[in-house]
């Protein structure tokens, strides 16, 4: 039995790890603030259109899906024109929380409800039969659950919904320092495997790196490789290694 | 699509980011106590003014108004002019706080309301017009609330009113120590960069510097930049780099 | 009186701990996540079957029977070849936890509950006749009680309730890093011994190691001995040993 | 503008701060326990009666009254012809705390009640106009409020009060080691400067020094200075510096 | 008045402390898991039977008795034998825990309770007229108990009755890590004494020693002696020392 | 004013703080398990009695009166004589919290009620007329009071009625490292200077040394000094001094 796998498409990225993702299942991608997380995510749900023709959601619960389309669009992704060909969908996860209204087409009610998110990617399936999806981020989810073990529940739930809807996703988690690989704790008992995100000081530079930490089922690399960010997003560099203190 | 920047005309720092902070979003300058953050602020106001011809909003949770003024006078910032050229609104977020009479001309209501807060700025709003708001600190708003959760919603609630309206805003916060960003940890949640200011000693003596820790859809420094504070406020030295241990 | 030692069949392991675990009794494996511990457990069932003829049972609490299935396929054991013979039974306890139907045959309701767990197992050993067990992982048992007091006893129950179905067991437990030897600190409470396997950074690459940290009635190894994961499992370097820092 | 400055008569201090305090404002002097807080406090009022005519108040939470004339008579100085001639208040703040009849003329009700204390220090000024004013110290004040939140409020009813009854203020802090720079983490929320002393080790020998950690409108020193506790009270060494680890 | 010594009769340990623990009091036993603490124990109770013709009582809340007398075994110790005497007798404080039946002759009630556990000392006291006696391990108790405060009552109670009774004890107890000498720090304000058992890395090998901390009326060694677990149970190496990092 | 002092008449101790205590206040000596502080403080009543004919209270919480009178006949300090000469008084205040029978004269009740012990003192007073006291130790009235600002305050209560009825007194108080100066972190508010008792590894072996810490009013020793227990009691080397790290 030969798994199969989804690519990313994020440049040096899936030669790490035979190929890429492993069909229907869900990762973690954690890292702290501004490591990247959210280009990450977005690079992979926009490369899976582009690249492989495979539909994707993207759940922003941080990120105005405006501000979303804006900041994207310096690398080249016009992300108003994926939407438009029905390709993509962002669920807008944060502006009616705040009890602003939203010119959204997929929102999120106010406050978080696993059921609604749910039912919601359920008929976004419907429209676009996605492949792939990201939910970024599993923090600010966790920061209104608050309890540890309930969360834990509320995320197997999502994930285990993305997996049966038959999308391989990526969860973004934003950690406070590289000490652990998750923010509350639980977020990596509901992930098959962890993509961590470095943003380290080397001197007086700020150097990002990047690490496959936990593939279930995959012989990945095992180094740290550094990745830039450049005008086309996530460039990492798979054949090169970081030696310096993480 | 290209975005639009605001710069902050404090010398030295908008080279570091491409010009300055996206329009409409909001910042979140973190430091250590007397790490110069109420300077940041006020000085990113009093220049988006006097350079700028863009009217601004300060509240202050911490200091009094009239503190303001005379502190800052020594860098020749005549705030009282400014307020009566109706170019600068201070909001007294202290005063009443303590069951006080206040003079000033904008108050806020005790304790604590982001609602009250909210309409306050509307009101200033239809009267100088402003562009540019700067909220200092969070930190106090954090102690009065204490649920680090509530708190996250209040500051989003805040900051996206504030983009609503047009402004162009900082968000002070105030750390204990330099290992983490935030006080509460979800300050950098509800702002679109984060601006960290270090007061460190380098043998027995303190050295002030400044990191661009985030901002998102920029391609900025990330090298840490002494500054000084000069009798004209400050001055950040973007072409020289600290190297020793923060 | 001589112990009857119970091998495990991973290679290079039971030389470490004269000949294997003590018959009837319960070893907790502990690591961080990724370090090894769900392949460590299903290698010692499958090895019971196919080199000692004990059938086993594994508990599933956090990966998906199916997923277990399609993991393991690459290390060319075939578990449901296995399950048809009778002579393993995987019990899904993920599944039904999250409300959504489960296709397996051995399933634990939800929500967690020891007695049932109990019950479920005492049914199986009518049917299957085992002699070995696992338990993947105690941790998300731990999260669902959360009281650690109350959690210590719950695992108490179980350990105790295989020891008299006549089945040597392996608990596994995932640690956030590798200062201490149990999530919530009770776990070898109710074990007879610990193996803690290490995943940590030597220079820019990862290296696993593992130890036997300890064994009631055994004079096993002391030393830190690498291990490998193959195309056929674990292999464990008992001659060589790690000397760098854990 | 220039902003009158209030100096301290501390041999040494003055001259690291442009001169002194600034007028009707109130700062922080922090240190661990036995670092000199109250010896620093206690000199900064008595210089002002004695050298600069100014009358103050010293609010005494943690020693009695008694303690404190006995304790700095060895610097020379007699409080109680200080008192005596109306210079000087000592507000006992310890003796009733503790259901023992006090026989101070200033003496704090029980509990700890921040009204109380007001209305008190109104009622001196009447009798003998002071200027300075010190409360040693807020710690104890935070153990009987404990809430951070509320603490942080009281405090900045006093500061207030002090400022507006035009009181040059200290506030002592007792923190538990040099790695914050208060003790409740709000203290120097409601003042305008932090004055941290140290006492550290350097081999065997414990060493004194102090350090203006923050001052609002002032260029102060930004380096470690040594200090000495002689028989005619704290030395400052403004011109030496302390290159030692604290 | 010379104070009366009881000999442990383990071999090296009782010349590290004027010839033995002083009798009628109590002593605790730390160490992490797997650290020695139950050998320990029992070579203490065993050698009063074996060498001072002292009857022993053993208190097992987390090993099974017939572990117990299996595990021990390996060290030539026949605990069937010395119960059938009447010399000694093992309290099964674990397997009513459980709700499971126990075959064992004494057997502690369930849930934990000091009341119970004191009659039935005093039962057993009436049978076999012990001198010594060990509780394995005060830790378990702890984690029933929960409330710090209220455990080191019950402690207390417990190791009153036993002084009482005429028996001198250990009481051991399991510490985290080698940072602290009790779990929940009281179980050393009931005892008269700590001997704390460490077993640490000296580079890729584990090694055994302990060091007497504290022993109140006794002029002990200060140092720290390596010792090994031979197949006659432990051995302490008293002339030799172990002079790297604890 | 010079400021009458009460040696400790501990060998080298009272040249360290020109020539002991200060009359009618209280000191903290702390120091962790083991390091000496009961011992420290018995010294100090004994030398009281049979130096300088002033009667002493010993306060025991933690060890039985008879324990005491045992442990300190090694030293040649026959404290049952000092008893019948009405010189001594040993407040037992342990046996009765257990809830058995107590032979000695002087008991308090059980729970802690600050109230009896005060009571009690005063009783005491009459019939002795103390001049010194020691309460060994503060630190088991802290586990049963719990919350720290209750704790302190009757702490403040204990040391406030011991001043009145004319003692000078020692209360010990066990830290668990040597990082912090009291285990609750309010112990050192109550008394008038800390006396630091340290026992640390220096390669292989245990030293002892002792600091002032904190003396008001005194111009004490800042080095830290060596000391040994011989079997005369506590000698300090007052000449000599401690380089290595504490
Ligand atoms: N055009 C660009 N060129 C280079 N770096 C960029 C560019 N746009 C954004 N970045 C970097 O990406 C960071 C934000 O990445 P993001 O994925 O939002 O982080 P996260 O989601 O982990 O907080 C910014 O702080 C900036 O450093
Ligand atoms: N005129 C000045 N010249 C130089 N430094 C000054 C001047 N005025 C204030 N400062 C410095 O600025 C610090 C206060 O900065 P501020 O912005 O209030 O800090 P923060 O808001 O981060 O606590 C003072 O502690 C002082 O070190
Ligand atoms: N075929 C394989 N070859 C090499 N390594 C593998 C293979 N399959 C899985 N792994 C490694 O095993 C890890 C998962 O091991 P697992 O036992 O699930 O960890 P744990 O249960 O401790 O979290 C993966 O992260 C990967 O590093
Ligand atoms: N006459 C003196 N000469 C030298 N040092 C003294 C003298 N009197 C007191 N001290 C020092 O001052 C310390 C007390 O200072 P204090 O201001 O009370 O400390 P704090 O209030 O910070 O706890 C004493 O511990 C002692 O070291
Ligand atoms: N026959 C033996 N030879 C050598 N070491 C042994 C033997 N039996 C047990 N041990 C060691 O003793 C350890 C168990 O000691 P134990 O007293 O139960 O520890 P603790 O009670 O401190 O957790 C085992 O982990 C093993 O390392
Ligand atoms: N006769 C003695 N000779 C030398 N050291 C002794 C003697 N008696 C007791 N000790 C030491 O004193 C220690 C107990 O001191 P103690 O004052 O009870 O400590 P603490 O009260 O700080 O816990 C013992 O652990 C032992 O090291
Ligand atoms: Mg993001
Ligand atoms: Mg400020
Ligand atoms: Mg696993
Ligand atoms: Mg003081
Ligand atoms: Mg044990
Ligand atoms: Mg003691």
């Amino acid at each position: 039995m030969v798994l199969e796998r989804v690519p990313t498409g994020i440049p040096g990225f899936d030669e790490l790890c035979e190929g890429g993702l492993l069909r229907d299942r869900t990762y973690l991608v954690s890292g702290t603030s501004g490591s990247g997380k959210t280009i990450f995510a977005m690079q992979y749900i926009v490369n899976g259109i582009q690249m492989f023709n495979e539909p994707g959601i993207f759940v922003a619960t941080e990120e105005r899906p405006q501000h979303l389309r804006e900041h994207f669009s310096v690398f080249g992704w016009d992300l108003e024109k994926l939407e438009d060909e029905n390709m993509l969908a962002i669920v807008d996860a944060t502006s009616t929380k705040i009890g602003l209204p939203s010119d959204e087409k997929y929102i999120d009610v106010r406050p978080f409800d696993t059921r609604s998110l749910i039912d919601q990617m359920i008929t976004i399936q419907d429209e676009i039969g996605a492949r792939r999806a990201a939910l970024d981020s599993t923090t600010s989810i966790g920061f209104s659950i608050q309890d540890p073990a309930k969360f834990r529940v509320e995320l197997l739930k999502i994930s285990t919904t993305m997996e049966i809807l038959g999308l391989t996703s990526l969860f973004t988690c934003e950690i406070v320092d590289s000490s652990g690989i998750s923010r509350f704790g639980v977020e990596n008992f509901v992930t098959e495997g962890t993509i961590v995100l470095y943003y380290t000081r080397s001197e007086n530079v700020r150097v990002r790196s990047l690490e496959i930490f936990k593939m279930r089922g995959s012989n990945h690399s095992k180094k740290i490789h550094p990745f830039e960010i450049t005008d086309k997003g996530i460039v990492v560099h798979s054949r090169e290694e970081v030696y310096s203190e993480i």
